[in-house]
């Protein structure tokens, strides 16, 4: 098998040939149909500081889904052929694929069972690589985190790769959705799938009296912005990491009773869930498709921001 | 009937006699037995930024408890004779006495039936009074929004008059209490009344793995530090004011999926738990008195710093 393997920072990734993975008692191989490309790979091509997380040499690709050609000894709930993603940190071990042991950016890649989220009918690859990193981590503080429910209103702070996976399902699962960004695009595209208001500045979504509202963004001001425009006694969930600080108007936070929680990953659940969003046929997401081979010049674009929603390396 | 009138800011309280109150129909006239000399009074005194809340001329004192005298003509759960605390705030009009309408640093004074909180035998009238707001305010951020149970590792910052509290009630509930004040007399004081840790500085917390911090000082470092000690998945509960912004490390509340929630005030059903707690015989605190003819002398030892625990006006 062929992959994409991270050395040391700042060198390019390198395309090995190596044996096939053979399973443990509890793991399964995948033949892997579609891999996402994110930001943090290429945060680990070229920040040192997160070296810590990476088991050096190994394989990237965190985000992958596929179909299962070997199952281990132990394995019962999965069997050959089944179409399953991967969510992408062990509940167990806390190991991630693609940072602490090899991932998908390969044609074969083990996986334990314990990882698996079996791919629904009319779910593609590409869409089941997307829902396991950009998915979970928009449903988790939306739905888990943030509890919304149908009829509730929803501000959603920050309409990229995780925002729009929330506008989408939260409208789908009709709730009353404020989104803000300061592009004007993300406006519109917000506004034409489903919400109710779109605002470029997050001090007008105070006027919309929102209960809840999910920061994706995390630039400190969107942060303590959103504290002041939620609605009394209301939760503001930060999942974005733009800057890692943010200076809070504890005199809003405490006078009127407000909640301000991070969140970051999900779990397995989550993702079963957004696969039920994309069996809804209502999604409406961009995931422009690249090859496998293509994997290091899809990050380069990425990195130079050239890419417009999700890209995924996919092969049939 | 004699009360202390506040007129205007910087204008000494004004010892005013007036007709007795009779109770509107849904109202009741306790004569007052104890009544709390609380720092807000002296921001009414002193800081014009206080106006907007105050309806003046008012009877200050929103800390109080007293016997019913009289009974309005659709009071049924309350008969004269009945010893009772008043919940600050009205739960329906968010009218607060001694700020909207007279208060407790007088003879008599009516309240709405629906801020009465019967006081148990064994529980004094001094104690009453305390519990209606440091008691209440310091109860609700514990058990109720910071879900406090028994068996659990708490951390308290701040050992003032809510603070003492807290730890009184957190240790008789059987949590593992671990307090931080920078003050030596005030470590003492929790160490001997059953914490299980006192630290002088917030960052030694992190070491004993507390889920819940409450913060009572509220002084911006006090709760970054709190959001840094709590353990992976914790809860800090801002509750002082010292500071009216905090700079929080949104790196750590999201990769730690901490939650910071601001809490102000509680319930009447708060101040009746509060009141369980002085009977059980085992609260430790300081409750000084002082005569209601001296309320004006009582506040001016507060703003200097010359009152250890609660002070509380009090007539037999």
């Amino acid at each position: 098998m062929r992959g994409w393997k991270f050395t040391k920072t700042d060198e390019p990734l390198e395309l090995v040939e190596q044996p096939d993975p053979q399973p443990a008692a509890d793991e399964v191989i995948l033949a892997v149909k579609a891999a996402g490309l994110c930001h943090t790979d290429v945060g680990i091509l070229h920040d040192p500081s997160w070296l810590p997380l990476i088991k050096a040499p190994v394989i990237l690709g965190h985000e992958c889904a596929g179909q299962i050609i070997k199952v281990g000894t132990n394995v019962h709930d999965f069997k050959v052929g089944d179409r399953v993603g991967v969510s992408p940190q062990n509940p167990e071990t806390g190991q991630t694929i693609g940072c602490m042991r090899d991932g998908g950016y390969s044609d074969q890649v083990a996986v334990p069972a314990n990882q698996l989220v079996p791919l629904p009918d009319g779910v593609s690859y590409v869409q089941g690589a997307s829902a396991t990193d950009a998915g979970m981590s928009s449903y988790h503080p939306l739905f888990v985190t943030g509890q919304a429910k149908p009829g509730m209103k929803v501000g959603i702070i920050g309409i990229g790769g995780l925002g729009e996976f929330a506008v989408n399902m939260a409208v789908i699962a009709g709730c009353d959705v404020y989104a803000v960004d300061t592009k004007a695009a993300a406006r519109q595209w917000a506004q034409k799938i489903g919400a109710k208001g779109v605002y470029a500045d997050i001090c007008d979504l105070k006027q919309a009296d929102v209960p809840l509202i999910i920061d994706f963004a995390g630039f400190d001001t969107t942060t303590n912005q959103a504290v002041k425009a939620v609605k009394t006694g209301g939760t503001v969930v930060v999942v974005g990491m733009g800057i890692l600080h943010s200076t809070i108007d504890t005199g809003e936070l405490i006078t009127r009773n407000i909640t301000l929680t991070g969140n970051s990953g999900g779990t397995p659940a989550d993702i079963a869930n957004v696969y039920k969003y994309f069996q809804t046929g209502k999604m409406h997401l961009d995931l422009p498709t690249t090859s496998f081979d293509k994997i290091p010049e899809g990050l380069v674009s990425l990195e130079k921001g050239e890419v417009v929603g999700r890209l995924i390396a996919a092969r049939a």
